[in-house]
């Protein structure tokens, strides 16, 4: 059977996950609220008023930390991650667990920054770390899993746009991969643009006040790009989406130091990961409610399925938001 | 200062786990019942009459499954080795999560099988695979992560062994430890005993069986080793341990095929892990309800602190029960 031989890379990740997703499906879980493959969380009825979130990543030295990260920023990094996803589904995070492998020969002292940067992380989202392993290991690996809480009602799900929502993003689009692109082409930026990409701040709190305000249809973090997480809500939700150009909230030092070309800018805002806001969506009617928990930008509406996932551009002209970003598995 | 370039190595898992757990312990979290380095899993109040419990443990290609493993065992092992964690707690496993990293050239029918095996063991144990997450990393890495639910007044710490109990274990002793060295050196054993190595069978029906007699004081699991498990055991509860050879469970194809000298069994049932059976301690008068609960063996009593922890032989003489079995980190 040809089947047999076919690799993972070939497949790519979406659909590996769906794949596995399906098999995993297949079990009855009694304490199951939503599964694998559907969102930025499994959600299990843990009884009483609340349902318990849970989310796990793990990352490597040389893919997923740019090479001037500090131990502390590793540390930070791995926590924000998960608590991102954690934040996503509107919850309070409740602990993040680490399981570690390293090379016998890792300084104490380096572990012991990157643990600090894990917890300092976990206390900024108002939790801590509660458990983990460490394990012997050629190159740096960290799986961390975040729990949270959140009441049954206020659960947020990557299901749910309306026609007609507009379309919500907390911070700024490309910040992280404008950084990245600054350091790997040697362009000097400021701390605080570098830390967009080094120190990504989970959106917890604005996570739980979405949640709380009622006026938020879907929501999903944007850790893979925001046109990875638009197609990802057009799926699941069989809708398109129209975004405009001009509503994008790119970060100054971008045009600053990085790139003054629209379409570059552009390109960045859409097609880049490590970002870790959150993308939702609202009624039009509740706006108001939505712009009193957070900050945020509205970038454009949902829109019927058959209408696609496009951008207005500055001058006029409107044309199609690619499916790419960041993606695992990948050649 | 030379504190700076000790290495992980030089220090060993416990030290480190004890150093990383001081740390994460620092913040405030309200949920949180057991924290890090004290339990075979993190405890937490999520409301309502049970306690969740979570555990994640991270294995490699090379390090965690013996080369002779299917890709079916690789995913039923990972499974297994969490769920006897949450097996250890007394509770009800709920779900498990993997995150998987593997090279892009893995052939989808690996992963497939390897998912199978990870969903079979889920399944065996009542529960799915709830999330996940897949990465490119070199060697074949799994991160499981499982979560189970305990009625309050059921959980099973590891501590609270009172002198006078006696110590139960659950299966044999010895058995993966002595199946690993037959594959290495190419002696030829029946397929139930190697499957105490590839496929064990975590022990969630007796662990909950065992929490719910109300007879058991403490326990844990042994995949380190049962040497492991009675110091861990030891300084937690300030106790020592007073075991009989004689009564140690040896499965007879130790014998019959790998070693008849019982200095070897003995090294073999105290000193080598992946056995995953339960260690736990009864007061004498509720033996009863425990052997309602399972099949157990006796092998000692629970002792003064003083007295160490020592292993009767059986011409009489009595010796220390040294701490070593399986660590990560070590040289």
């Amino acid at each position: 059977m040809t089947m047999n031989i076919t690799q993972v890379s070939e497949m790519g990740e979406r659909p590996l996950v769906s794949l596995l997703s399906g098999m995993f499906n297949t079990g009855y879980n009694a304490d199951l609220v939503i599964g694998p493959g559907s969102d930025d969380c499994a959600v299990l009825d843990v009884g009483g008023g609340e349902y318990l979130v849970v989310t796990t990543d793990m990352l490597h030295r040389k893919t997923d930390f740019p090479q001037q990260m500090t131990p502390w920023q590793i540390g930070w990094m791995s926590a924000a991650v998960n608590l991102s996803d954690v934040a996503s589904m509107g919850a309070r995070p409740t602990g993040i667990l680490f399981a570690i492998g390293m090379s016998s020969d890792t300084p104490v002292s380096f572990v012991e920054e990157m643990a600090r940067g894990m917890s300092d992380c976990a206390k900024a989202c108002d939790t801590t770390v509660i458990g983990g392993d460490i394990d012997t290991h050629d190159e740096l690996t960290i799986t961390g899993t975040a729990l949270g809480m959140v009441e049954k009602s206020c659960l947020l799900k990557r299901k749910g746009a309306m026609a007609g929502d507009k379309v919500c993003v907390t911070g700024f689009a490309g910040s992280a991969g404008a950084a990245l692109h600054a350091i790997e082409q040697g362009i000097h930026i400021p701390d605080p643009f570098l830390n967009t990409l080094l120190e990504p701040y989970p959106r917890v709190a604005e996570g739980q006040a979405l949640a709380r305000s009622g006026a938020v249809n879907c929501m999903m973090d944007t850790s893979d790009g925001l046109a990875m997480s638009l197609h990802d809500l057009a799926d699941i939700n069989g809708v398109g989406f129209q975004i405009y150009e001009s509503m994008l909230p790119v970060h100054e030092d971008m045009g600053n130091y990085v790139t003054c070309d629209p379409d570059e800018q552009m390109d960045f805002a859409l097609y880049t990961g490590g970002d870790f806001e959150l993308l939702f969506t609202v009624p039009p009617d509740k706006l108001g409610e939505a712009r009193s928990a957070c900050n945020l930008s509205i970038i454009g509406e949902v829109v019927e399925q058959k209408a696609g996932i496009r951008i207005e551009r500055k001058e006029g002209t409107n044309r199609s938001i690619n499916r790419k970003g960041y993606q695992q598995l990948d050649n």
